[in-house]
């Protein structure tokens, strides 16, 4: 299939294309940016552009919306242009999307595959309801991408309430998002609208279809979001109450946790390794950075506490949403 | 009262050292360390000892434990060695002491001056008990005594359930109990034994002294601690079960606590100073490091969720240590 | 005598307020910023705002410029905009910058006090020749004002040579002026037009006034300038080849360089502190940021090498620029 | 070839292992530690160890010396020990080695393959003189073996005189020999013996094989040597004066340096690769670690300045080290 990524030159589109080169399946054939970069080679744009898309001519977006020419289009646009770009696609393209713009509409899954691969179903709705040919498919926030893997496994325990406290990496905020002079031996507790996404893109994605809609998870969860001076790799500290808590068990479904390994999914890793102290700067590349790190569970009253790690340009990201287009194909939803 | 410091040389010791420079009621007569150090002069050890102790020579402690000859003892040793030296001298000498060695013995109080004052009078019980002139006196772990100075401003409302997730500082671990390599761009969750001193130290701080025992507090707490690149200060996120919640309240409760404002102690600053985003960088040194800083209040299910900061150093170790000396001055226990 | 600081909310503005808090010769009457500033109390703009300057009312620039009303002028805008603020400003009031607009002006001063008190005379031509009642006074670059105090100690050994590699902190790009995503873990030797300035500020700085003009010193010296993961403080690398290069004398012109003990300025500090490994973190703040450290001397062939750090906000910006101003009051041209 | 690494659980030793996994000439027989590590397997005392050697059960120097059956060693051990074992082993079997302790033996070179090859013919002198069926062959300190790289392709511009200061990294002291209370938001500039290396290797580097020694070159070198907070790759700001100084000529001459490509070593990289702003996080990886990335490039007075820099780990001592040996097997030295 011919791909394009939107945004290919932020760190998100380079991760995209990164990710993209030599895919089996998927073909990038456009790299779109804004007008300040169109016609200018990827290479001279991006520095470690991977050999072959140096000498792609990147599109400018009008451009690239005239006549887009892909079968499947990844954004990574921001969220601010992306509602009505991803729409204007979605008439003819499936689009798979970082950007937050359509992931509370009713009728889009927020997709985590190793998570809630039955929640793609929402295409169809998605497809009668506003008559497109394509569809749209977004990846959660990425602090919620790696939460969300780690509650799946706990899944079957009666998951009923969550206390999380992130520590999240320089890169989750964009090439220039963040000034040294602000995080540079610091911790800011403050990242707009993070704690509101963990919150509520947690209980969609870990929530049910039901006739046609989901229905929320009714967990009760609540987020700290903090950036560290760490330059990929989101941690999270978990507090977890439980309805059948048992320590052990919960170890071995971290361990054991692989609910894809029979797809045969080109880019699918192992979703969760357990390690007793993970640590962002020797974890993040696990699983060529789709595999979160979990470690230091211990019992509570009522429950667990654990870490659990991963990169947020990845897992968190630019993977996730590869991921995503994988199982739509080989659930025959491309 | 003539005092000495214990343990001058390391990171504790050099903060109680800088503290008591020309403080109106101690007037340190002697600078302790360990054999290496001893013979030399402060000022040739420390690049940065306060004017008026540059020239003091550095006594050994096993000289020093042959003849005190001071009030009044600040003990910045570590923990190993402590609990000999500290009942060897409180026989005859009080001391106030940071090491943890003492800090779990019943008839030892964990002080910490604005959250329980009252149990100053453990001392009674424990020089009656072990038939001592002097007392020990510890003060808490330093993310613990960050922590219950911001509880105990939320102890009317009826604190059930805690959950925190530390971000500590390099500095808690001294000067060199902690490798660049580790820490560098990087989050360590674990720090040993840090996770059971919050837990227990805290229900016995914010616990009731009653028939001569202190009754801990039956909250229901859990931490989890990590380590990031931060220099000084420990940063902290609650998350707090209240019987009473109600989130305005608590603001106006953290902006006004302020218990000791009348007892005119030296070195007492307004115990908690409310800032929205609170940030190491910015606010480890406010009050002189004794003040911490509370922010991002706001509701949960049941209660609130909140960031506290402190300075580890001061407010979590060697000023924490001062103000509990004052505090026992002023009450007449010295 | 009465001032306004322009540029009072920026890095180099908030310095040059602390400094001036409570100066016994200039009462800071204005603070002036952008239009997005202006109107607002200054404690709102700037969380760490001296009590004294709390409830100031930022004036706008335009606001300020139609009718200043103040004796003196202290500068701390972008360098875009000062060459017209500072011109206006001159035909009636001296002006203080830490701009480069007037650097390269023949008749316009880059002055250290301790370097080249001598050089205020171009005041008197700049009057003369503009036909202003003011006049513009600059300091030098960050960087080459730390370079230039540990080049003064040398001036009589006969400089020949200069070979440099700085080490500058992050705060030396201002608040957002660096993102951290650019730094974290890294050295980026490159800072656009820093090399140029120093290469040919120092040589003004160092030169001599003969006839009206300064004729630049003529030494050769070449610069590479690097950006390192540190907050504030720039650290140097110097290669010195001298006329007469005796490295015990060269010790001793560091240590008692201190040309300017007998002027009485009240924020003057002896501008060099001798110390065998001078670093950042622990020698910035040194003598009020005003003192530069050096270290690390030794002999080279035909010359010297040593460290010479910093700090750049201070002696390399707002603590330099009002030394300038105490001397141009103490000797008579304000 | 069976080959064993010494000192194979610390930083440098890791590298060898990493670097040898799979190599088509070397194959690794056996991982040699301390007593305390000896005994478990490879797998659990290095987290991310290759998968090849997670089972090897590692020996301890004491066993390993008694009969050591390989064919060749690698040696990671630190310079306080490898002295008497690197004698040892060399009366059987050739040592390639990272450690200092023969570097400044007449008859050991300090060989970096791209820049003295010819040094090689030391081993005939040594092995004769010594009377040893093996020999040593040293590689050079980190921050020379980058430096003289990028010397090397100025040679024929005729080096007259070098300066250069050094931004060394983290992981340049091993795992634990920066605290990261020393150097978080700080420059250290001073690195023991770092600097007499530099001025001394280099200059054996460079010198020339004649009459069976080798004649040092003859340019003036100094060196100031830094620390700076970045976890690997070294990076040095250089001033070259050279007999024909051509500042475009010299561009080219970096650009073209690639004299081993005929040999097919199999890690070999191109040595140089020049970048504009060269950057230890963005660029260290160059190559897989061998290639050093020069830029900045500029005119000076009687030469140029410039920056490069290179993977201290791999460059500067373990990859540079398996070069060594890839060259001596090319070459019929083994």
């Amino acid at each position: 299939m011919k791909v394009a990524v939107l945004g290919a030159t932020g760190l998100v589109g380079r991760t995209f294309v990164k990710l993209l080169e030599g895919h089996p399946w998927f073909r990038v054939e456009k790299l779109v940016a804004s007008e300040r970069s169109a016609g200018k080679k990827y290479g001279e744009l991006v520095e470690d552009a991977p050999e072959e898309f140096k000498d792609y001519v990147v599109a400018s977006l009008t451009e690239f919306l005239e006549d887009p020419e892909v079968d499947l289009v990844f954004n990574a646009l921001p969220a601010s242009i992306s509602r009505d770009v991803e729409e204007k696609l979605a008439k003819e393209i499936p689009v798979f999307t970082n950007a937050r713009a359509h992931r509370y509409d009713e009728d889009v899954p927020i997709l985590v595959p190793e998570v809630n691969k039955e929640h793609l179903e929402l295409i169809k709705v998605q497809k009668e309801k506003r008559d497109w040919k394509g569809f749209i498919v977004t990846n959660p926030n990425c602090s919620t991408a790696i939460l969300t893997v780690s509650l799946a496994a706990l899944r079957s325990f009666g998951i009923k309430k969550v206390r999380v406290a992130t520590m999240q990496a320089i890169s989750g905020a964009g090439f220039s998002g963040l000034s040294a002079y602000a995080i540079h031996d610091n911790v800011i507790p403050f990242i707009s609208g993070e704690e509101w996404k963990i919150e509520n893109e947690s209980r969609k994605i870990l929530g049910t279809l039901r006739d046609d809609k989901i229905e929320f998870a009714d967990f009760d969860i609540s987020a700290i979001a903090t950036r560290v001076p760490v330059i990929h790799g989101h941690t999270e500290a978990v507090f977890v109450e439980l309805e059948n808590p048992d320590v052990e068990e919960i170890r071995r479904a971290f361990e054991e946790f692989d609910p894809l390994k029979d797809l045969d999914l080109p880019s699918y890793e192992k979703p969760i390794v357990y390690t007793e102290v993970p640590q962002p700067r020797l974890h993040r590349d696990r699983g060529k950075g789709l595999t979160v790190t979990v470690g230091r569970l211990e019992e509570i009253s009522g429950g667990v506490k654990y870490v659990v790690l991963g990169h947020n340009l990845v897992r968190g990201a630019a993977g996730g949403s590869v991921l995503n287009a994988e199982l739509a194909y080989r659930l025959g939803y491309l």
